[in-house]
């Protein structure tokens, strides 16, 4: 038998490289100044509190660390979880607190318990490329909510009616880097519950705000009918690969067994670690650090794109997060002019990625947290360079 | 609205809770002897070779290790994984390893790559339930491959025709201990490429022999018709979640892709600590002192039943691995038993939950790797105890 044995999975079909992993690849070019991807800068990496923290649980409690544990995480870490939230405004017990292999993670549970095939699910334009990739292996039909720029159009939310969920980025969203106003969030939550449309609200932003705090997370307005995902890779470090998901009560039983089946449970020892970092407040002295270097990378980029770049090009200034959303002239594709930009030593993400439906080709996201303020003003020079040469 | 919005996805009435987690919660009880968990014993764990690794990675590559990093793995680790497996007569390039967050995940990402909804899928009997439980959110049909002490048996492969896979345990399976022969594997390859039927081989007890190494891998023997599933949880430490997949080139992408979609990647943190462990041949030091051990504690539990048992009941002694698999007399329901034997003070696994159909009663599974000789000796009394006041 020399033809192959196996048989993919149709759902195989349906998965895709990520365009954006595929675009770091050719990042990794050395000289090229890529404000492509999402990776915090790693000098925002509290290096020193994870040496001590290691050596702290290594001499502690080796054994318990290294040995398998609960599916549900580490019971203190859940608990700080809980406290954390509770802060926000949302009220939950320990028990809902579900620690996962970071929030993408999150995502695949959340699909996997969800999600039929044939099924809607529901998303912003644009939205984040990570949560299509996890819904679908799942095999759902994808519906876009009209979106402004506040987010998701409550008059228009119809068009989800019957969906499994409503997915969405409330703060500093990835990738348009907007922020729902706190009316808009009311008023979304009232459109929600007036059709029984359940919510999936993703925000690893959310302590990224550089001017004041975002407005409470949507879960606070509406416990039974969301599901809340939270992550520590951007106010620690991704490389720890630990979020969370929090979900009713109802709902947990499930999402525990379909992280059973995923993983057994998310490593012991890198929890251990991130509570020893995080438990005396550490992140209350840590964040705002993040935050001011992020700021001024921000301001920076700002200043380069109102610098460089050519008339007929549209962006708003992310008041948090991580990205600068930028529209080109109707009639630019992004991804067309990646190449050439390439060429001239700087890279981006094409919009198109972003979107589950009708992607808008003349779009463009930028990230300004990896990159210090002089190389972002370089590379935004390159991008208005590549686009000058193009039109 | 009052009523929950959410509906649950079909696949998720299929996913139940693991009876061995909830039984782990039971003999969570202090004073109780278990004898059910597949725990490694702590004091195998590398503590000290982790903490040297540790403050290494966080001294000469801190920033590299809290970042982001590549869906496929960590590449010298990778390299590392190739070149183990050429010493077993598994020759594969680096590229087709994909570093996994636990064995556990790469039998979800199998699933989901392979599995379609009413799709076949063959097992041994009895099977790893952990294996069960990850492929059971993809809904297949499972059939069960007719077993005897030296695995499924070759003539009877014709049940798993058009499955999509056969998975199976050929090294000291969870949780009938058994390992399969040289002749076994031959003629099992034989059978399978005959009828085009692929195999997924999972082998994470294979380094815990105590008398001498076991046959090569099946994988070594048809590498284009099989995956071959690897894990560092019983030689270093489970609490790091590190496992890893080998598969023909052509399935790699779709297993990447499917890794980037559930989490990612693994943390790069413990990866480089793993690589920093292992390098310089740290394993074949230690690895010795696990199976010296190990071999120990296997003795006493074989002195234990054989002093203890009473008439009617069969084990095999197990040359490798970490169970005994028990047969009680016919009729005896191991899990009736069960509150008994817990209520004496001990516990163990019921057999039923390590079959796909057909569940075998009188069957348990009995672990000698978490405790200590003279715990596993009082354990074992208190079950001949259970059983003896049973009949």
């Amino acid at each position: 038998m020399n033809a192959s044995p196996w048989k993919m999975a149709r759902r195989a079909e349906r998965m895709n490289p990520s365009v954006i992993r595929e675009i770091l690849k050719i990042t990794e070019k050395p000289g090229i100044i890529s404000l492509a991807g999402g990776l915090p800068s790693p000098y925002s990496f509290p290096v020193e509190a994870m040496r001590e923290a290691t050596a702290l649980v290594l001499r502690d409690a080796p054994r318990e660390a290294l040995q398998y544990a609960a599916s549900e995480g580490f019971a203190p870490l859940r608990e700080w979880v809980a406290a954390h939230m509770a802060a926000q405004g949302v009220h939950v017990d320990a028990s809902q607190v579900l620690i996962t292999t970071g929030s993408q993670q999150g995502l695949d549970l959340v699909g996997k318990v969800l999600i039929d095939a044939g099924s809607t699910v529901a998303v912003e334009a644009p939205t984040y490329l990570g949560a299509l990739q996890a819904f679908a292996p799942y095999e759902p039909e994808v519906v876009t909510v009209p979106c402004d720029d506040d987010g998701p159009i409550p008059e228009a939310l119809g068009v989800a009616r019957g969906a499994r969920f409503l997915y969405l980025l409330p703060n500093f969203q990835n990738p348009s880097g907007r922020c729902m106003s706190e009316s808009r969030r009311a008023a979304l939550i009232d459109a929600a519950r007036a059709i029984g449309l359940p919510i999936v609200e993703d925000n690893p932003y959310g302590d990224l705000w550089y001017d004041t705090p975002p407005p409470a997370p949507l879960s606070a307005r509406w416990r039974e009918g969301t599901v809340y995902l939270g992550s520590f890779s951007k106010v620690l470090a991704p490389g720890l690969r630990l979020g969370y998901v929090i979900a009713p009560p109802a709902m947990m039983p499930k999402l525990l067994q379909a992280k059973q089946a995923a993983d057994l449970h998310t490593p012991g020892f890198n929890q251990r670690v991130v509570y020893e970092v995080i438990r005396d407040g550490f992140l209350s002295e840590h964040v705002p650090t993040i935050r001011a270097r992020y700021k001024t990378q921000r301001d920076a980029m700002r200043a380069a794109l109102e610098a460089h770049m050519p008339p007929g090009c549209r962006w708003n200034v992310p008041v948090g997060g991580m990205f600068f959303w930028v529209e080109l002239p109707e009639g630019v594709d992004a991804t067309a002019l990646l190449p050439k930009a390439v060429d001239l030593g700087m890279a981006y993400v094409p919009g198109a990625a972003f979107f589950a439906s009708e992607p808008r080709a003349n779009t463009l996201r930028l990230s300004f947290v990896t990159a210090a303020p002089d190389v972002i003003e370089r590379g935004v020079a390159l991008l208005a360079k590549a686009l000058t040469g193009d039109r």
